[in-house]
């Protein structure tokens, strides 16, 4: 698509930067009250909670200012506006705040397919469809139909991403995935598996996969590490 | 400067959506743990400290969502993302989080003149100073002498609001100010009273309105409302 590496650093930090400053946030006390993030304590722990809140703040903020600073040649200041929108509709109230939201106030009560799915398509899908897009939004060459794929299949890895950790949640390994397996359950947190079954559940993994990536047929050669993402997304055991 | 009133819709908008964001956050329990805000209950006594962060951060990011979708017929996207890296400067590390980190450092200790004038600058003077440079971002005419001319301006203002702030909590009057008056001394919070004293503390504030106007005789005619504002800064009573 006419991008070189170095277009795509800056993007790919500042969607780093978001998840960082996400999962700060979703530690603290009054979210999902963490100790331990990736075998490390969680920000609130290692300091206070004030810092955590304003390390979190800090990141969400870096994000912007990175991508409005970045200088990438192979990127104009049409497309770094367009960025900094799809990365602002992935954090926000439609994203990634609504998301978690959404989930705080599911806890411990029965919510069906419909609710579960609306949460995880903000909470994290939005960020995985940005990642997508914002590299998207560096192709100038790309045509309506092709983003429109290019979306679709962002929409439906998130997705598949979301229910392959769940299953991990049931089936996975506590020493592979450096989290307690189980964890969901026990907080009485929905899930795939709790709402689908088991086998349901993968099916419908399964056949987002396959959608994901005929989507990408359309792309030819172009897409073929997008491909090989989809199967990875499902194929996973951490 | 050739602009027209709706181009600064969306910047006024933006700095009040961060203002709004760094105010909630402020208020939490971990932060100064308020329960009013303009005689209303804070974000999360109204609702809860989840609800608080999150909509803190949903604050946030739809002030830079904003700014970057913004049509204004008269603002480039150059412009633009100039803004964008304004405000993101005035929010994060290097502006009000770095300040209110400093600020809850300092908070029951002993801290000298500079310490307290770093700490503003980044929590109340970064904002202040953002408002004016995000009108300046969009106005294309401007010269490198007439942006430095504003930048002084607002950071004088801006320290210059800080010092009344200290001085209306000595000699303020509670109604009229609509929170309790000794707030800072109760919580044995540095002030430039309680640093410079009283008498000193309104030279400086007076000194440093008085180098703003002179700072804006460059800009002549256009430049009187800001001209108005640095004497209402050290004016105001509430």
């Amino acid at each position: 698509m006419g991008l070189a590496a170095s277009d795509l650093d800056a993007p790919a930090a500042a969607v780093e930067l978001i998840h960082s400053y996400s999962l700060v946030h979703d530690d603290l006390p009054a979210m999902d009250d963490d100790d331990l993030r990736r075998g490390q304590p969680t920000t609130h722990r290692a300091f206070d909670e004030a810092t955590a809140i304003l390390a979190g703040d800090a990141l969400q903020v870096l994000a912007f200012s990175l991508l409005a600073r970045d200088r990438a040649t192979g990127v104009s200041p049409e497309a770094r506006l367009k960025m900094i929108q799809i990365l602002a509709d992935a954090s926000g109230t439609e994203g990634m705040a609504g998301g978690q939201a959404l989930d705080l106030s599911a806890v411990g009560r029965q919510i069906n397919l419909e609710e579960l799915e609306a949460m995880h398509r903000l909470k994290t899908g939005a960020l995985i469809r940005a990642s997508v897009l914002l590299a998207a939004a560096c192709a100038p060459s790309l045509n309506a139909a092709e983003w429109d794929a290019l979306d679709g299949y962002s929409q439906d890895i998130g997705l598949a991403f979301q229910i392959q950790d769940d299953i991990l949640d049931v089936e996975g390994n506590t020493e592979d995935l450096g989290k307690t397996i189980g964890a969901d359950a026990a907080r009485a947190k929905p899930t795939y598996p709790s709402v689908l079954g088991l086998s349901a559940a993968k099916t419908r993994a399964r056949e987002l996969q396959r959608r994901a990536s005929d989507r990408l047929l359309l792309l030819g050669e172009r897409a073929k590490i997008l491909t090989w993402l989809a199967a990875y997304v499902v194929d996973r055991r951490v």
